[in-house]
């Protein structure tokens, strides 16, 4: 059905600004945008269904491009201690940290890994989320990632919402390969990587680069395989340290490199080179206390995509609001409104690798967009936490929020 | 209606502790709780209505002890501003700041503030907030602070929430008083207070006591006219300087103190033996970007009560969720969950004098409750944004949230 939506403004993102039409019409069918401009020269003959929207300020629809929102389990006990002077060397020794989680998950049957992280998913969806990233790396072994992934496309299929399942099984070495942690990248890259993948469950491959997790060349030895199969990679680097993982996540045309906040000059022209996305996720240099920023400067300089997302995790980013990161990306990170916006519509697709189709309003674009009552394209930066009214389309479809 | 609650924990928060009713039993009738205590041994005779809480965990109706929510305007395009790169001098130089928000509320009429600050209560209402406290102080005249403060009256009367009005007519200096601050403080003393109080809409009096507004001398002489009309004092101290405003609140009894980043040992000791609260606002410290905390340790050695609240404004503090602030309290501030969630119920209580009617669940007290769809206390500080599962009971009845 072909419909109009007409009284409102747009700030359609295309080429990551704000790139404001004043008193807007979108028209939509079959999923996509026919037609979007101001509403004075609208010339798109037979549509069957007119919508006011009351003056909103419409936005493409937000896009979190990094999330591992399913998992078993909590660490609000682990934050209760630490936050009464209990070590993190003692919560390790009480088997807490990441092992938790991942015993968590593992113990969790897939309905119940589906009824946890849907009212997460659901949390951000209320923000204005219509894509979002969920990646698996809690299970560490075949059987376990295989189900956290099948919960991913299970909640793309049933929530309303456009998911990318990214497989992080080089996440953390799991309690089997201990001190083999080359024994475990082989047998991602031999063994469980490509059963994934034949079973459809993967749309782009993930790793931990850091002292703690995974090495550069272990890394590498998973890209490869990743690039064999065909899967588009990404990276979580230099979040603790500089091993320049993002430059070699650049060498392999990654579509993001994520978190980066020991980063180098080097690295940004190595990504900004190669079209990998910087992806901040200032929600874990919040919880994490970090006073090392990423270098938002040299990425300006040299023209670096920076999206934003929320890591929603539940040790070191437990985020429910994609709002909220706008506003610590801002706040904490000196982003502008414009750029923080851009970084949860536009640059967030680019992340994707859905650049062509989501993240602007651009005719040919799928029809996803969040009309906002509010002021201002700044206000969705500017207020902390709490709901905003406002409504959702996502394929050309009013989403129930 | 005498109504059973049943199938749930409880965190009573009486003295200021969790202090857990595992599968409790809670009894309301009249507004209040008739009865409390663990399932097994309740004991109230006919009640008609018995409501299955799914094993949710229940806390006190949450207690949002500071706020500025009614204003007119907003100041996300001076956010947006100060990120591109002007200054604070060139924004107060083009009339920003304070300044524009005073222009905006006296322009709005009292529809138009009731509107706007609707929208932003009922964002802190889904939080779980029952009872609200609302300043004025964008007025700075007569009229204008009495339309304010009008606006907050009629918020409690119609959205189903607990408001306390409090008034801050010596919040800044209006333009009309510029270089005579002895002046304004005299006009506030002799003309509008008693004329706001006899109208009935002032709860308790607050100042901001600070070298960019009002001195110790000024706040006395208001605190001493407050005595006389039996108004409860409170005050915004040490928030950018130690002017020890704290230590002049609790001569004066006041309530609470509000801010303290700069308060002193000396101050903390002034307040435990007032009974002064000591009211926390992370938000404002985190969009500040402040790196002078609160004394934590000196509050808990005293043994000085400590809230948190929003601080709900349009320049320091935007803020539309309580829950983040117990996050912020948490991870800025370095409070425990516990001590987060008593900030915002029973300690908040005391911050506004209804400590004994408000802010934890005990025989007698104000059937005010939120049933959480979570595992243990801590999620409420451990979550960060979003939208929790909930319940809430207000005067014993469930509300729309
Ligand atoms: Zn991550
Ligand atoms: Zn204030």
């Amino acid at each position: 059905m072909k419909t109009l939506w007409q009284h409102c403004h747009v700030a359609t993102m295309a080429e990551g600004r704000y790139s404001i039409i004043e008193d807007a019409a979108i028209v939509t069918g079959g999923g996509r945008i026919l037609w979007i401009g101001p509403r004075a020269n609208w010339a798109v003959e037979g549509t069957e269904q007119t919508v006011d929207l009351g003056g909103a300020w419409v936005t493409p629809g937000l896009i979190d491009c990094h999330t591992h929102a399913v998992f078993g389990g909590n660490r609000s006990g682990e934050f209760e201690q630490r936050l009464q002077g209990v070590s993190y060397a003692e919560i390790a020794a009480q088997g807490g940290g990441i092992a938790s989680t991942v015993r968590a998950t593992r113990a969790a049957s897939e309905d119940m890994l589906f009824a946890s992280a849907q009212q997460r998913v659901q949390a951000l969806m209320r923000d204005g989320v219509t894509t979002l990233e969920i990646k698996s790396g809690y299970g560490l072994d075949l059987a376990n990632e295989r189900k956290m992934l099948r919960v991913a496309r299970r909640l793309g299929d049933e929530l309303g919402i456009t998911v990318r399942a990214t497989c992080l099984a080089a996440h953390a070495l799991p309690p089997e390969y201990a001190e083999r942690s080359d024994d475990y990248i082989a047998h991602i890259c031999n063994d469980m990587l490509p059963a994934l993948a034949a079973e459809g469950l993967v749309d782009a491959v993930d790793a931990f680069c850091e002292h703690l997790a995974f090495s550069p060349a272990q890394v590498e030895r998973l890209f490869i395989k990743a690039q064999q199969l065909g899967l588009p990679v990404k990276l979580h680097a230099e979040q603790l340290s500089s091993l320049h993982g993002s430059s070699l996540a650049a060498r392999y045309q990654a579509l993001s490199a994520d978190h980066l906040e020991f980063m180098t000059e080097e690295d940004a022209m190595a990504m900004a080179a190669a079209g990998t996305v910087a992806v901040l996720l200032p929600g874990a240099f919040y919880f994490l206390r970090e006073t090392q920023l990423p270098p938002m400067d040299a990425l300006r300089r040299h023209g670096v995509k920076v999206a934003l997302a929320s890591d929603l995790n539940p040790g070191t980013s437990p985020g429910l609001s994609l709002r909220l990161m706008l506003n610590m990306g801002c706040t904490l990170m000196r982003m502008t409104p414009e750029e923080a916006l851009a970084g949860v519509t536009t640059h967030a697709a680019h992340a994707l690798g859905m650049g062509s189709s989501h993240g602007t309003l651009e005719t040919g674009k799928a029809a996803d967009f969040v009309a906002w009552q509010i002021e201002r394209p700044a206000d969705l930066a500017y207020w902390l936490g709490g709901d905003l009214p406002k409504r959702v389309v996502r394929g050309g479809h009013e989403r129930d929020i």
